[in-house]
């Protein structure tokens, strides 16, 4: 059986592996499918991630801000309202996200515990 | 301005939360993906992503075998040729990784250095 050089192997993309990293990183997903749900306060975000401190979601939203997923933004209610929304290209992992939903609920069994509604 | 109980907050879905964390692990998603361009065997998957270790790679196939994603099966050439193979559960990712390339390619830049062809 003949080997294929090593060295001409079809290498992972570095980008692909960037990005699933970035997206898949510890709270992050579910940080981004609760702002794409349409939570956009602090408050309501770490409300929606069940677990999550203050610590660890500010911490993410800033990887978050840096990476361009997500702006800060003053809300209506004037500068002591801070709420984060999706830019372009955290709007555009819309189907990276919705795929995630579909395969999870096909394949990733609920927890024993959760006998919720 | 009214807010809604925080109780009744649209919350992210735990099997959502399991699942993009699963794939998004460090490493994992890279080495799925080596799977799902044709690599099965330990060396070829190593070499497909860099960076990554002997122990660290053992470690992540144990993970994606005991989350059913990969399975382990003796090659053509015999017992001392294992390889790993996406089961259907780990198949059904590809719309997964195909959004993330697409997203990648879009959105994350090449490394400086990366003047490879």
């Amino acid at each position: 059986m003949s080997e294929e050089s090593i060295a001409e192997i079809h290498r992972v993309c570095v980008r692909f592996h960037s990005a699933i990293e970035l997206i898949g990183g510890r709270w992050t997903g579910a940080i981004l499918r609760a702002v794409f749900t349409g939570h956009h306060r602090f408050a309501r975000i770490k409300a929606a991630v069940p677990g999550l401190s203050d610590t660890m979601l500010a911490q993410r939203l800033r990887v978050l801000e840096e990476n361009e997923l997500l702006e800060r933004r003053v809300g209506a209610a004037g500068p002591a309202q801070i709420e984060y929304h999706l830019t372009e290209k955290g709007r555009e992992l819309g189907p990276v996200l919705e795929a995630v939903v579909a395969w999870s609920h096909r394949w990733i069994p609920l927890p024993d515990d959760s006998a919720r509604p």
